[in-house]
């Protein structure tokens, strides 16, 4: 029998084990048609059924409305940085940037690139462990669009509202919280979000975008990069990353099974509130969001001594509970606990951490 | 035991059985870690080894030559489109482009967005179907790089002979016959190839860039599109395909086990050998082709009566010989013979095109 190790790594992250053993029995011969699902032209009946299929359990699952698109793009988040702004900032225009960590200012880096780039906010002055309130931001005038991110997937940091903005098209990064939990899409102008924290394997990103932002890119943004081509071509404009297509249509499906992202809210709440529970408890243990920030979805935490955290990393992956390694700028640990780790990993893990704290702390 | 078809895709093309009894085996549990390869962190020690084993093994296949950087890329090769004149071409330059069908016009337009393209040689002339000799071309003077498609996959129309420009660079799309038989990498200054034709699944794109040439890109270019950035940061300035980059990692090997390009050669010889004299000896199936620019990889037949052509690919179907309907803009039949695709597949098609001209012709 297969083992299978319980795995808390940021990203590419775990996928579900029915779905990998899905991809795995047809991997080779894809329902009797005698060729893998990579093996097969996009433009094929198959695979367009195959396509369709992933792009409509989103929906449903998102309750995405009929006047945006949903795209299946490439290239990670990281290429939306200078997408986003190459799709939606006018020259002469501004756009406003909420600072909460890492990933979101790498956006404003690259939005800087391209155009006249405010910081509305930043979460700098309380060392990134709580977000500054809505009351506290200085939005421009006539933004083209806000851009934020919903969970900063290295600091630990989660918005647990969605920001108001009027008629400024609201953008969001949700790369390591979409699918999460219920999101209200009719308050977004695009949501973006790479494949491999909550939906399937890296090299895909999925975009949600509204009907009418669509058609705006500048003269300079390469073909690939404009919205309006993928949406007109049905992300098909040329040879989408089939394969990652058709893996996060199964992650899809698997997800209705389980009840959909009102079962995973549930499901996920548990895990989180289970390890900080875990954290709060100890003094060898430490978490430093404030509570209302805190990430469902990745949870970083100290050690009381760091000369413990090899010990601690060592007696982890003795017992099967891999990549709890803290990214490398933030140090110590970081358990990433996306839709597809279950309560047990947690449970695992948490008893784990009570049996190391006996016995060094 | 799984049911295996003779797949004549032009892409996501056909790939070898073992390889994917290999991906099958290791998708749940790779090598007793407990975890798929699509579920490890870029930056584990584990993926590392198997990215740089599969540079390593590509390199070894072409004899990439040291000042040469290997990229894993993401966007097929319609995104480089874009990527080549925003990382080679100044403002003020010009860019030769050679026109030998539609994968090198679309490369000419997206071109011509960024500067000043000059269409150095067309095989319009020719009806494409032949590709103009190197006499008749009408090259600048200065030229920031000289652009051509190596094989066209639509038209099925092959250089056989590699361009000599002198210090200009040598930018080649390879997607559809590289590693089909020896090249000499040192006369480039660019190949690129997206992988799903003889490397691995749709969604990667490999780029050989001799080291000259990076760090000239636009202020415009994105991060994500700047082949500097992504030499320097190893192809993880973000999370890489990862799992296409394995798969095509597996394919590499594969292609080692099997004697390399050299072998790769002598298979695809026989192969087109094989398939072209069976179009020649019969009246009933004609290819236009000029003898020394078809294809080795694509090649495109048509009937003698066109409303054969639906009987003929049910037939076929039937048979198991999969995907020969032609391209859309060109109608008739294509069979795409890349190196998954083996001398049986070949053999199994030329039979049953003897056995159905018998019954029709």
């Amino acid at each position: 029998m297969t083992k299978r190790a319980h795995n808390f790594c940021a990203g590419p992250a775990a996928l579900p084990t029915a779905v990998l053993e899905r991809a795995q029995a047809e991997m080779l011969d894809w329902q009797g048609k005698g060729l893998s699902v990579m093996e097969m032209s996009h433009r094929s009946d198959e695979y367009v059924a195959i396509a369709e299929k992933a792009e409509q359990d989103l929906r449903d699952l998102l309750n995405v409305p009929n006047d945006y698109k949903v795209l299946f793009l490439q290239g990670g988040a990281s290429q939306q940085f200078a997408e986003i702004p190459l799709n939606l900032l006018p020259e002469d225009g501004v756009a406003d940037y909420i600072d909460t960590g890492i990933w979101s200012k790498k956006a404003i880096e690259e939005g800087r690139r391209y155009g006249n780039v405010n910081v509305a906010a930043s979460a700098k002055p309380y060392d990134y462990f709580a977000i500054p309130g809505q009351n506290e931001w200085q939005l421009s005038k006539d933004a083209a669009y806000l851009h934020y991110a919903s969970n900063e997937t290295i600091g630990g940091l989660q918005f647990d509202w969605t920001p108001s903005v009027g008629d400024v098209p609201l953008v969001v990064d949700m790369s390591s919280d979409i699918l999460s939990r219920p999101v209200d899409v009719s308050q977004f102008g695009l949501i973006y979000a790479g494949a491999q924290k909550n939906i399937g394997p890296s090299g895909l990103v999925v975009a949600i975008v509204r009907d009418d932002l669509l058609g705006r890119a500048r003269s300079v943004c390469p073909t690939m990069l404009n919205y309006k081509i993928a949406a007109d071509n049905g992300s098909m404009y040329n040879t989408p990353a089939t394969y990652s297509w058709y893996l996060s249509g199964l992650v899809f499906e698997w997800l209705k099974e389980q009840g959909g992202v009102e079962a995973m809210e549930k499901r996920n709440r548990a895990k989180k509130d289970l390890l900080y529970k875990a954290i709060d408890a100890s003094d060898f243990y430490t978490n430093p969001i404030a509570i209302n920030a805190r990430s469902w979805m990745n949870v970083p935490f100290r050690l009381a001594d760091e000369k413990l955290d090899k010990p601690f990393l060592a007696g982890a992956e003795a017992r099967g509970l891999l990549n709890l390694k803290g990214h490398r700028s933030v140090g110590g640990m970081r358990a990433s606990i996306y839709n597809a780790t279950g309560l047990d990993a947690v449970e695992a893990l948490v008893a784990y951490m009570a049996e190391f704290e006996k016995e060094h702390g």
